[in-house]
């Protein structure tokens, strides 16, 4: 069927190479020209503003965004809604907060034009092995998706999780895991580093045959494999973690609901841990030893004790 | 090759009768005659008592316990150890402490008695897929072990993790892992549940869905799969989370070896609350609410506030 | 000065008997009029609704609000606005989100309205030992609150924390703090209890022995003397914990600005946990353990296993 | 009464000036001779080992050992034991390990020798205002203390928990509760130092409002009024903060004992992860996602990402 691509980033970009390849008709956009290019090359017809995507394509049109979260599906779709009518669909698929889904279905519902949220997993294997999609909106509009849907996801790999808003909730929840297994993977290999046998364990051969038969396999596990094997000791890599919107909605929400979550919270807490050099709140501590117990602290900028 | 198994549980019955469709020649004692019997009929040679299984075996021997953890491992190789010699080799496949390795192999070395703990994973799907097996023991010991490695697991399922102790330490941890991601889901699964698409969600088909594409595809959420099909508001289950040692291990050596364990922590704490009717704890702090704010607390045994 | 109060609840009826007792001109209004007849008996000028309260007070009038959180507080601003002008000023004392300060000054400051909040502690031990004040707003409003504010707080109980919000974000983040010290208060008595010395313990004793000289003396502790001096084994009272805006906001505030929040987050997810029979998340770990164990899980409604 | 004490460190030392000047009879003995002669000049016996400790006493003697941690008290103890006997005392007044008080009062009582241990709070302050004790061990032994218990706590500040063991595991929950609460303050500032009021607030201004009246307030946050108002923005500490046995031995209790220890364990592996650069966990996390989304890792060594 026939799409608008809107964003070629990591993502869009190899989105709109599957859908091309699976024999959609693509049109697209993006900021920077040179990407636009680049997915002509493969087959798409490029356009050089959303209002020319629009153009391209025969309505009832369906216009993907794949957007970096934030202020800029907000400005494109503001640039979209004039040149959009009623049956139009929009489609977000970057990582919004449901939140704001709820809020721009309405908008554009005003004047007839659909809309449905896309939550995305699947990373830069997406291209290669299909995207996880979870959907949001109507059922007809869903079902209107089918074709680009079957094609961009693995066999099983799209399910209509609810109305709309329900697509990046699910998925925001599916981030929340996400954060708490790779925690657990995380803790598990520092302790047995940290342990009489870590130095003579090959953790890249240990992940591979925790993926043959153990009760923790995973596709994570699997991503490990690779990662130990090309470094063992992770010297290349600094322990500091970056965060996204979803991991913070994920305990927004679950504080919102009443739901305990201290999994999910300690990932992300330890993240934000990770990204600073030194914790106020440890510095507190210190201080709080050093008065009542005469206890020596560590001076910033020195060699300490 | 010949192997004496011990103990014919969940466990050691299937492991015998893998061991057995492998084509190896296994004989087999359990403490009720019963389960020896229908391992009889599937091949093995039977005994009545751990002395007439050493009998049954070649010297140099080989004799794998599955056993339940603690007292059972002591007493069954204080048995045996009489009728063993220099060269036989006792595995012990149960889920011990690997501190309890270190002081089993000593005073089994003493008489020339080789020991070799292995941690296996897999569950009661083992039988058909193969068991992970995590050796620790001397490096020849682990070699003479390959025929029935090679059987009980499945291709590159198994693995020499260290001296004696370390197979024990790294399924510990494995286990600690294993808390640590069924937490992760049960979190992911309860916010999705408290959300107003919950009541929308199937549960069954969500987990298959992430299951094809996503990051957080895994065996755990394939079993998910299962169980939500089969009882998708989980209406057959309570929630009272037993645990076992290897949880309650892996929170004690990450205090002992000053490694942050703070998700494996909280899952074990979480499974100790889930024990209980009511925590200490809350009451303390329901009486101290009340106490300075005059809030009203529920009075146990009482309908109300 | 002169001052009205609107709300007598457990808070507001101490905090205008406080004034009173203090020499203040106290004019009193609430919903029920059973109060406001019971603090017209200590002396206060009572009003049937808030405008007849704004008639009693002579401009430029200090109204404060004690109101239960949420739309209380901007039903009654809403009520008071037609009746106030330039150069009044309105306190709002309850539990509100700072974030609701920000929306009302401004609101109200365009028509020349002065808005301070008031983060307020001390519980029903204030009336006696007075209110720990925590408020936000100009410079100059503080100052002109100066004597009620000396009255209602014990000597250096009341400081200017900032501007419009500051107070009620100073007080959040004390109730967080709140939080946290009471679950460690619990969690450190529920081990006493569990241990082999727990039944010979006397806890009322322990409390009060701690609070002289020890490094953890606080008034909870002292607080906690008399709760366990009461029921020692704390049986009149049920572990469920009810949690209020200010825990759901610190964690939240703690998620938005980026900051570990591990220990307050957790004591919240505790209340909530201690608010339901059964979790769900525990639910899925046990039906998992049984999916890939055989372990036997406890059934719902049965007497379990 | 006359009482011998071993150990001049921070707190026999204090602990022996205290007794001195409440008109008590006190030997003294350290390793290091020059404290023993500081003593000396306060009106204590000294002695140049502890056997010449031992002759300075009458019996039925009373020995307090207040040393480091670990193998010293054993050492200290197998010293002394040949030269007392039966109805002589030993006082274990160190942060010992509950577990070893129980071997070294079986082993001392053989011979007729009595053993209490007793946990000690109140650090550096100690001196001044009186430690706090908790004594383990028989009922007559902590009555035959009593004058030295009198004069070493402030009025109300001793007890005697349970036989012997509960003393120090008393003190070790009392540290558990104590890491827990540092942890609460700590995180509670560091919020507010990361909101928008942060950069207006007087820390110290804070800690010392909170004392009048609040909730909050307590002895830990007295200290901190000093801590913040020497050093506001505590630039002069570091965030890195020692532990010590018994926060670990607190939560391997929780663990043995099957308590929930959310917050003080978080509160030790907090501290853990204080005294690292940079935690495997984290590069596991950071390797994790840059393998499955791309994402940029910072690279050890290097300025960059």
């Amino acid at each position: 069927m026939q799409i608008g691509m809107i964003g070629l980033g990591r993502m869009g970009m190899n989105m709109a190479r599957r859908l091309l390849r699976g024999g959609h008709e693509v049109a697209a956009y993006n900021r920077t020209a040179e990407k636009v290019r680049r997915i002509e090359a493969e087959g798409a017809a490029g356009a050089d503003s959303p209002e020319a995507l629009v153009r391209l394509l025969d309505p009832p049109r369906v216009v993907w965004l794949m957007l970096p979260v934030g202020p800029p599906v907000d400005e494109h779709i503001e640039r979209l809604r004039p040149h959009l009518g009623p049956g139009d669909l929009v489609v977000d698929g970057g990582n919004s907060d449901f939140r704001d889904d709820l809020r721009r279905a309405e908008a554009l519902g005003a004047e007839g034009i659909r809309y449905v949220d896309a939550g995305v997993s699947g990373g830069v294997w997406g291209l290669e092995k299909g995207y996880c999609l979870m959907l949001g909106g109507g059922a007809d509009d869903y079902r209107r998706l089918g074709p680009v849907l079957d094609t961009l996801a693995p066999p099983g790999g799209h399910m209509h999780c609810g109305p709309v808003g329900a697509g990046h909730f699910v998925k925001m929840v599916h981030n929340g895991i996400e954060y708490a297994l790779m925690e657990a993977y995380g803790e598990g290999f520092e302790l047995l580093r940290a342990s009489p046998y870590g130095p003579h364990l090959d953790f890249g051969a240990l992940a591979a045959l925790w993926n043959r038969g153990s009760v923790i396999r995973s596709w994570l596990l699997e991503l490990l494999e690779d990662v130990f094997r090309e470094d063992p000791g992770l010297e290349e890599v600094r322990g500091v973690v970056a965060d996204s919107g979803e991991g913070r909605w994920t305990v927004r929400e679950a504080v919102r609901l009443g739901v305990p979550a201290d999994a999910m919270a300690h990932a992300l807490f330890k993240r934000f841990a990770s990204q600073r050099e030194d914790l106020f709140s440890d510095r507190v501590v210190a201080a709080l030893r050093r008065a009542f117990g005469g206890h020596e602290v560590r001076r910033a900028g020195g060699g300490g004790r």
